[in-house]
């Protein structure tokens, strides 16, 4: 069965093997009259792409994305929009003898249950590489979202995401409930997510834009290395300019969509929406936003306890998600592998890998809200705004 | 847009506004053959259903279903499967006057954006009560389960669901680490997931199968009523007996799948799987699960971090998710509304709502479970055993 | 696996058997705000209505339409819209000891292979009694059709159809190729499908707008029904008002969509737009509709062999699709039925059924075709047009 | 909106426009263990492939497909396969100046009136070299039939296809009414489907088994030819051995999945299943298949007016199913185009075409078949079927 596309009105398919010709993705049912070009994915996945420093893994795939189709002129066709992306250092040679182990803590053991013949090189498909074909899409989706922002004459959507927990060391960020459109002054975090620009992000070496912490995380990740351990961690995404009314009651609510596309990415262990797990303890008065009007005229809210979503809609306020990642699986020390048949065996895994892959995921996070948001601008609610639809 | 469809398989759609007419469901895609009847999906809805306490809500729901079509002399005809449950009590007159007032915590505000047009009786199909098709559904689903279990001579998947934690409440139940097919001895746990029933939930006007804990969550819902203020909480669901492989990569891993049918819920700030969260602030050496060889000759895990899944497919122990709920939003007490035009003014909502949700969600997050694990259980993923389709 | 969903932007499933509980539809997607009550659905039901005369089936329904969800205060909201019609006169008595027998020309036989376990009364959802639902979406459809007209200040979009061909009998209508927005003067037809209204199909018992024709065919029917033995037809179908633009490439071309919701009618043998399989004996010189400059400015053709489709987009020209139907397999004399097991045996099947079907199939006809539009209208295919979606 | 996907258990997604970077398509949902290799998938491509005789258009691609994903070692792995052919003989220039000009029977105008921006050279995506992509998605179906029949231990699929009419030649072949499983003794037609393979169809350079009507084809488009001028056909497709019960009822016929599959090729006009539009004119006595025991216990029917379907699943004899195409609309001679504003102008398109498409659409209907075989082929429909599913 079918189960690498996401998205309704916006919908994108990713496939390749981490070994095998090529990783990409097909964008279908992005509008007409869109800019882009190559450049826009390129930026978008040297973000995720391994090998840009001491603390990543050494392979150094240039990654330079290929657009087959559904450009022209530097515009979208309306067509759909294929992008190849070519595996030109994948050392095979590193998996051999891996076809009959199962790595404790990857995909080989399921794999196997599930499909019988599969790609022991890299992972396969259950590498992580796949994201390339996620990420390559999400550029897409960015794209959409602000062709569709400067058409309605809105702020574009403004979508940025960091390294907010690696292992121990916790980034100094705005609890959620603070983070409504109007930036409290003073702002005594660390991370100021009302101003915070990729750029900024990318300047840490683990994109997190508490230069404390980062160092902190950066010595965190030497220890483990010396350790010859891993570390996971928590990526925090914000996003700011979505209008009010995004979201498709009821299982495609956008909390459902975020929670499917972020669930699905690897490694994630948890998916939460503004005041998340710490919702539980609350009670309702101190949860409910209180609502305010907004010197705009439009409705806002006191708080953000809601991240955003009221019944799974957005409420214009910022929206708030947090994605727990457990710890990178490979680690190159003896663990309990085990085979189709017999006893589990000692086993270390080789290979390159990151220690901590909380980095590189930012991007991945990034674009897969990127699907989300541009998949729901383009779903038509109103019978006169879609109306709209056939004007020129 | 369509949105409120889930499942590719066993696909559901749910219908209903919480003062129209009826709400209900139709399962497509449910094989023939499959053993059911009303009385089923009534056991599951009198779960969920209001009016259950003096800690539920007030409104007393006959709930009982009607199936229209698709089940012929006690067994499925492999047509699509109509349920329908008529709104018996809804007293729309507790809602008067609120077509122009949004209430803080509430989805009126997001769904005036959204479509201008809404039913404001109840919250329309914001209401919770939409759940109940997904519960309806959910009782299909388990018989597909059941009849799977049953013609592959399994033993049945076994899902249940328990109040892990009620606003400051916590229940003594075993880490998500230790939940592999192999009960420890002894298990020193209040909550014993290995054993638990849905009668023993159910024993527990709370649903928390910890004596001590539920006394204590009693206890604090009736705080919080004095208070006129409203809890949240945390509902834990184990499923036994999945077997290893069920999941379609990418965005259809398991995991992605569980995490939209969950982050879908009502009132739902997050999801975890396994570990969850705390995964972050573990190290690889940790995290990951030791292979074992179990007596049956299956491979099994020694420990269970990974919560049943590994790159999103079933590893054939326990799956564990954890869902977090945030306080009822219907509190009685004045709170700042809004409305389309003017300041927020403080506004008491009357009507009749639970102090909190969490007893009642217990069935919708077990129906949610197990409308992902039958879409999955009917997903064929190999030559050789999709050929089994054919014979009979 | 899920079959009984059609449709993308609107989409509509329907359920029910013919002698269950009830039959109908849920419809999802449909925008907020479109004018719909029960009165509307009503009206096309009565046109699919058996015992409406002495030439079709005596069973007598009353087919009134119950809306369960989605419209409030007359207006949709933008919420799955459910209708349900119960089955009143379902007599399962004449169909007792048809459980075991396959009629020829029947699914009796194909139901029993694919599903082993099935409903025999009246055919359970391999009856046209399953168009009840497709028919009661195609009113909802419509309305879609007309509020979007409105509120963009198109003319509407109509569908009108008629019975072309009736057994040996067929209506003096104009070429397909004459069919452009240009009404000729003198129009020497007898069927004038540039002024045809509904109420004038529905003048003639048989659905036919040519008079003369309309006589031979009941004629023709009365020999039929004397032979204990039926008829079959084609219905065409022509829409006038839709905007060039239409149809979303490639599977998904308005060619496509409305093959595939015309071909999986219950007894069409073929599906043909304008000149249709005649189009294989013309030469490009003939078939290609040379381009005109409309008084409107608008970009029009000098003839319509396309039938109002290029390259499946609608051209703005009208719409003409014919649709072949078998005669109706139940005929009340000796047939070579079969079981399960042993030889044929002649059988006579009894029932109540029309001698031919093609009267009550124009809205069943004009209702896919709408619910086709209507999916596809509700597809935005530009930026700078999806950026109306946002305003209100 | 997404228009280039088809299937729902295997589904096929094309991109690429006709002088973009390359064409291709991802296979998903394709079963792991599946032989297949790029030969195989050549082998289709070179049968719609220009370029192969003075009767076809003279563009010369290599259309060799490259698998980028989705096999290892010659056999698939259980996720998405993506086959790319590059566009190497694109020669733009032919098409400069058609930027703004619509050429008659062409989908120029329709293009451009849904997405304003859009790729002229060589008819962009509106091109039948999007075909390339269903092409290389129907040899993998063929695959999946194949690997399918084999651990099913059944004979395979069979699907062969021809040029029953072109232009005003039509061949001797067998009434649809006379092809049931059983070769009738003598069979008096030129062609005989009962033994007619691929290689006997592409013996005939227009690709017609009737060697006498392929003669007289060939001289009509001669004919045509020299008269800077095209024909039109008829291409029938049979198909032996699928098994009764392929079909998922209602909208997903097999009969509605074909019609949407054939009834959205490039130039299609028309689709008939059986007896086709002949059905109209019979009685239900005559059209109505008699029930036959079979020697093998199997039931079968005495005559096929049903062409393979009953209800719109498989009933076990021969599917058999007509497909009109129009004349090639790009003819070197003066015609009446247009551009986006001003009067029409006569004007004479340049460019490689062929004359009559048919002999290179053969395998383009094949390929549509085998893709609608093959996804219902995956679809489960009973529950002790599924069970199948979980065994290995």
């Amino acid at each position: 069965m079918p189960g690498s596309s996401f998205g309704h009105a916006l919908r994108v398919t990713t496939f390749g093997e981490s070994h095998g010709v090529a990783v990409g993705c097909v964008v279908d049912g992005c509008p007409a009259g869109v800019p882009l070009d190559a450049s826009r994915i390129s930026a978008w996945l040297a973000r995720r792409r391994p090998g840009q420093g001491p603390h990543t893994s050494a392979r150094a795939e240039a990654d330079e994305p290929r657009i087959l189709s559904g450009v022209y002129q530097g515009r979208t066709l309306g067509t759909p929009i294929a992008v190849m992306v070519e595996n030109t250092d994948a050392k095979s040679q590193d998996y051999e003898g891996l076809a009959d182990v199962f790595r404790p803590g990857h995909a080989d053991f399921t794999w196997h249950a599930r499909y019988g013949h599969r790609d022991p090189r890299g992972g396969g498909r259950a590498s992580a590489r796949e994201t390339v074909g996620r990420v390559a899409a999400g550029a897409v989706a960015e794209a959409v979202l602000e062709a569709l922002a400067t058409a309605s004459r809105r702020p574009p959507v403004r979508i940025v995401a960091w390294v907010q927990q690696m292992g121990p060391v916790t980034a100094d960020s705005p609890d959620p409930a603070q983070l409504t459109v109007q930036r409290p002054e003073p702002m005594d975090h660390a991370v100021d997510p009302w101003t915070l620009t990729r750029e900024q992000v990318d300047a840490s070496p683990v994109r997190c834009p508490d230069a404390a912490a980062s160092d902190r995380m950066l010595a965190a990740l030497d220890d483990a290395r010396r350790d010859r351990d891993s570390l996971g961690g928590v990526i925090r995404c914000v996003v700011f300019g979505v209008p009010a009314g995004w979201g498709d009651p009821v299982f495609d609510k956008l909390s459902g969509s975020l929670a499917h596309a972020l669930g699905s990415l690897p490694a994630v262990k948890g998916v939460a929406f503004g005041s998340g797990f710490a919702a539980a303890s609350m009670r309702g008065s101190q949860h409910n936003d209180p609502f305010v009007r907004q010197n705009s005229g439009a409705v806002g809210t006191a708080t953000n306890y809601a991240g955003g979503l009221l019944g799974g809609i957005s409420t214009g306020m910022p929206l708030v998600v947090d994605v727990a990642f457990k710890p990178v699986a490979t680690i190159p020390q003896p663990q309990q592998a085990i085979g189709p048949e017999g006893p589990p065996q000692a086993t270390t895994v080789t290979g390159r890998h990151d220690p901590c892959v909380l980095p590189r995921a930012v991007a991945i996070v990034e674009a897969a809200v990127a699907l989300v948001l541009a998949d729901h601008a383009l779903r038509p609610a109103r019978i006169e705004v879609v109306a709209g639809l056939e004007g020129a």
